[in-house]
């Protein structure tokens, strides 16, 4: 049976995450189900980042087997289809080799985290970012972030539920930019490394925004990760500004 | 009684238009009742620009007569507590002149619509841009455009039921602007004027929309304007893409 690859967006406002779930909208479940209209049996689909309820991507990656050989324009064109009105699309398909898998082939993920700073309530942009009303420091959110790059145990950044093995990841990238907006200012995260731990972006970009507005002192995030203790964490901030924007394998499979 | 002016931010989905309906959901309607629990009466609030169903605004306008006199800022706050979960946002709120009105006072608008071609349908901008398949060619939608910038009888760019007394308006600029996005290209078109007739934005995208698809000749667009007739127009483009983005008064009542 032939493997494809998917390129995925979509907006996980409507989804309770990706995961499929029994009694729930999750993206899996939207997809797989659009699957069964090519070829109607069950469909398992694997993707490189389970995202949690109310996130969203611009690229996520998926995996999975089909009897017939599917052209791949053809097979992503058919998705859109029968994938409406979600707000779940198919950007790119792609035939891949049957041992590339979206998850277990990945070598890094990007993610973007998206805080906006106004007094006003999101209107276009409701449910895609973190509105604060407080203003925040970009210099200070950066100089707690510089403590958390490179190899640490993140005990204190990961949920209590997270099943990965291991607390100790290298996190190869945290860049923020400021943005004007009008009547505000956005804040973008960039985070990127070869995995994440469950909630650490949103564990970490939480910590930060206490830092950016003066509740906590840059250092204090150098504290937080030394004391490897879930209880020393920042609040883990809301689901809706957060975006899984890349992932990487050592050769792209969507290169034409 | 003072009289203040509010700028405002909404997403034209959930409405039927700006304007005050028996029965639908509107966007003067929403604001009109969060105004009421300030002040519980019935209040008529006018706005720079009615636009219609679907079409969105970053920066309307809007005035109205209360009988307190409020703290601009308060009733901001106020507004936006009480107009929840609407997706409708008072960016700024302003008391100005008893002269001051948000329509007859204003001297120009500005208008952007949003026109996306790519294959895979939206998901976080769905219902916030107009989107298209087929490659466009943006030379030709300039050379096209270039025809209407001007004084002219616009009667080929205005509904049948516009009920302006003259179909002659000057178009001050018509700017369109491309901008790579992932898996496709969004051109973004800016309409300056003092005052539009009823549809004349959205007739002339939808227009110009066939030039940049090769189906008219970018000349063609002289010949529709030329021929004064509703008949040599264009396909009116969906409300989708368009947003009321600047309205322009002797002297801006924003300002601190």
């Amino acid at each position: 049976m032939p493997r494809y690859a998917l390129k995925i967006e979509y907006d996980g406002k409507p989804f309770a995450g990706w995961q499929r779930q029994a009694d729930q909208p999750s993206v899996q479940g939207a997809i797989e189900a659009a699957l069964a209209r090519l070829e109607p049996r069950e469909h398992t689909i694997a993707a490189a980042g389970r995202t949690d309820a109310g996130v969203h991507a611009t690229a996520q990656v998926a995996t999975f087997d089909l009897e017939k050989d599917w052209d791949a324009f053809r097979l992503s064109e058919a998705l859109n289809f029968h994938l409406k009105p979600a707000p779940v699309a198919i950007l790119k398909a792609a035939k891949v080799a049957d041992d590339f898998h979206a998850r277990f082939s990945a070598v890094e993920r990007q993610y973007l985290f998206r805080l906006v700073v106004r007094r006003a309530p999101m209107t276009h942009e409701a449910g895609q970012v973190w509105r604060v009303r407080n203003p925040l420091d970009l210099h200070a959110m950066r100089e707690g972030a510089a403590h958390l790059v490179g190899l640490h145990d993140f005990t204190t950044f990961r949920s209590s539920i997270c099943q990965a093995k291991s607390p100790v990841k290298t996190i190869d990238e945290i860049t923020i930019e400021e943005r004007p907006i009008p009547h505000g200012q956005e804040f973008r995260f960039f985070l990127r490394a070869r995995s994440f731990l469950h909630n650490q972006v949103r564990s970490i970009v939480g910590t930060l925004e206490k830092v950016g507005s003066g509740a906590w002192a840059p250092d204090q995030v150098k504290d937080a990760l030394e004391a490897c203790d879930r209880a020393a964490c920042g609040p883990v901030c809301p689901p809706q500004g957060l975006y899984l924007c890349c992932v990487g394998y050592p050769q792209d499979p969507f290169t034409d």
